[in-house]
């Protein structure tokens, strides 16, 4: 069983924390939270400590509570605190951030020469495959109209980072993307193909913070049986889908 | 058996045609295209004439083909053609020209002293009940975010009329309204109304252009219960939906 | 300023004291649980207490703690605990149990003729609107076929009651309800109307239980203009529209 | 420039002359009818004779209007009457009739020794692409909730081929399928995924039967650059995306 540790106690860190307490495949070892207060362990789950990283020596830390991969979902420069300790250790890195720079991504590939780092700031399966599919029609039927339409709660500031993405993964001009804030919509994404004589639609709906947990956990998986390197979400659902088509 | 003729021959008149000559509410005693060739009786139907409207004197025509209304999907100016033989003749009339001026509104509005006029630019019983619908909601709800997107073929060259109305009606900014222009979609409105914890989607597609005919037969039979007057389709949904409120 | 108290702290009752609380209309005064144990307060809301309703007297109670308005989210009987209270000192009740029998009805609707009292098993905005908008394009277009989708997580384990009260309010028989288990889905619930050239979807996503304190904040406001008597949600929505469409 | 046959004129098969007529990939030769009557051209295209198949040698006029490929929107016992002459001129075949038994495919197979046979009940772009996306989705996420919903028009007599290819597909029960029958909509198949925490949903609307022609000529062209043999639609695609991947 994969012994995991995981960075960042907000929103989301706890809605994942909640997942890979709860998957059979993984043992969470412990999470990490920026400061000190609040609860000491998570609850529900007395035995994994929620503990404060800062003023923390990490390398001490891992000696005492060692793991066999890190999940962050924290902010960009925790990656610094912990990223040498990976490197010697060979811990596998998941990490969902999506505000990286160049830098921290020059720096997560270079950690990558000695273990495996996954990277991606979607890791819901589910956009990730609505990402391969949409390439896939993209692919083999260039002259369909496509329309990218996202919707979500009314706070929201900017266009979703996961319409970029899939926008960008498309070779789509930015006006091919429509951002409406209505309500409380948690994330709703949709690639419109427009064929003279029919229409495809590829919808994902995210439910709730929870499936960041479940496609971490997915990542995790997966990752684990590739060599060392540097791998983004998309790219592993293709070698997966890759094998399939092999099949 | 409420006696009627059609002015328009287009695509839209050629379906509305279909639809009439089908529908055992009433008996289409004409169809009136702007010139001369093609067919002269409607396909299937060899009793209904089609016949050229240049150069005819249309009071002479309606002497010897009388009808109890007037359909018409043809172009602006016709209306000045038959309006005046109306009012003498009291034939109720149904018109779905979108592209009228304020001039021929008021001179719709003059025939209506006379006789029964239903005007309206989007005459479908889906998009009428969708208009009301909406409006009803956002009395009870105006705290509600409200998005109106509408998705058209390709070639469609501007905003729909139907969503600016939609929009005019819910007092909603132009800038609410999303139009996409993807491969052959005939008729996409959909209406979305954001609450904090739901959400609320009106949707209407149209399938093919008979929708026109559906709801000229529909607006025919409404109009004809009520008194001499001018009005627009979603004021006699309206009216309809009063009766049935107040059962 | 209304002064609320909540009966239930279930899942439900949890997440309709979180947005009485906020709600600037209603001063949330307390919650009721079942049973003791647990947080003696609202999280978030010190002054708002928590209390148990085993072996408390509620008239002692009521005494100590006055509201305008009670709202219950707990269970079918408990309403014979605070009932006669009501009626002395006329206090509004909504309600949202759905497994009422007709003996509770009963004794609600004996309540109602000192109070005002509202009843409904689905108390959200958007589904009661779903309900009434259905039954206008019901009536208007009798002939359109129906069909009732309602898709919930897996573990749901019946149709849906909202889908039924759909139904049954529609007149169609319960083979027109077709209900899907899929996933984590909270509540979607679509009403498709088929015409022989278009199609109007009328269609509802609960995002979360928040809903409910949505709802029934909206209905301590319709109901506190209303004079005494017994209520459903989707009359008062009706009361609201016919007081808007004859404006 | 390729030419090419259609063999039937029924609904689907004039859609299908429509579309390939005035496609610029392709010289459409002639279109063959079963019975003699009605048109003897191709309206618009008065260059394409539309010929009966009854009482006609299908070799002399092979020899005399020589074609690269036929397309076949006709019935089931088309096929023995232009078999033969596929096979000594190796004349490529497109197939769309949902009817075969397994008397015909295996003589269809016996054809595909001596040329290119392609053979699908359902030959749109789209329906084809869902049928390949659910299945990659189905391999990377077993877990996932599967539901498959069509609606078509009320007079549709069974579930949809397309519907039940798709369970097959996807290993699904009979009763993972629903068949709703609404109004006049043209065909919408719908692929629900669940996931606990999020929802993918993957849909296809037909707009009009020309679908089948876009369709048709999608499958010549990438026929054409296949080695001889029997293959399907779904096959194909499969094998355009294996090329799209390894690049």
């Amino acid at each position: 069983m994969l012994k995991v540790g995981l960075m960042g106690y907000g929103k989301a860190g706890q809605a994942v924390a909640r997942v890979l307490a709860d998957d059979p495949r993984y043992s969470l070892q412990w999470v990490m939270r920026r400061q000190p207060g609040g609860e000491t362990s998570l609850p529900g789950h007395p035995g994994v400590p929620v503990a404060a990283m800062d003023k923390l020596d990490f390398d001490d830390w891992l000696h005492e509570h060692p793991v066999d991969a890190i999940v962050d979902f924290s902010s960009e420069d925790t990656v610094y605190s912990y990223g040498e300790a990976l490197r010697s250790r060979e811990i596998m890195l998941v990490t969902a951030i999506s505000g990286y720079s160049p830098l921290h991504r020059h720096y997560l590939r270079g950690i990558a020469q000695d273990t495996r780092v996954l990277c991606s700031p979607n890791i819901t399966l589910g956009i990730n495959f609505l990402l391969l599919a949409a390439r896939l029609l993209r692919g083999i039927a260039p002259f369909a109209d496509v329309e990218i339409v996202e919707q979500h709660f009314r706070e929201k500031p900017e266009v979703s980072g996961t319409a970029r993405k899939l926008a960008e993964s498309l070779d789509l001009d930015d006006d091919k993307v429509t951002s409406l804030r209505v309500g409380g919509i948690v994330g709703h994404h949709e690639v419109i193909f427009g064929f003279p004589h029919q229409t495809v639609r590829l919808i994902h709906d995210a439910i709730r913070r929870e499936a960041f947990g479940t496609g971490a956990a997915y990542a995790l998986q997966v990752l684990s049986s590739q060599p060392k390197g540097f791998y983004e979400f998309d790219e592993l659902l293709l070698t997966a889908i890759r094998e399939q088509l092999l099949k």
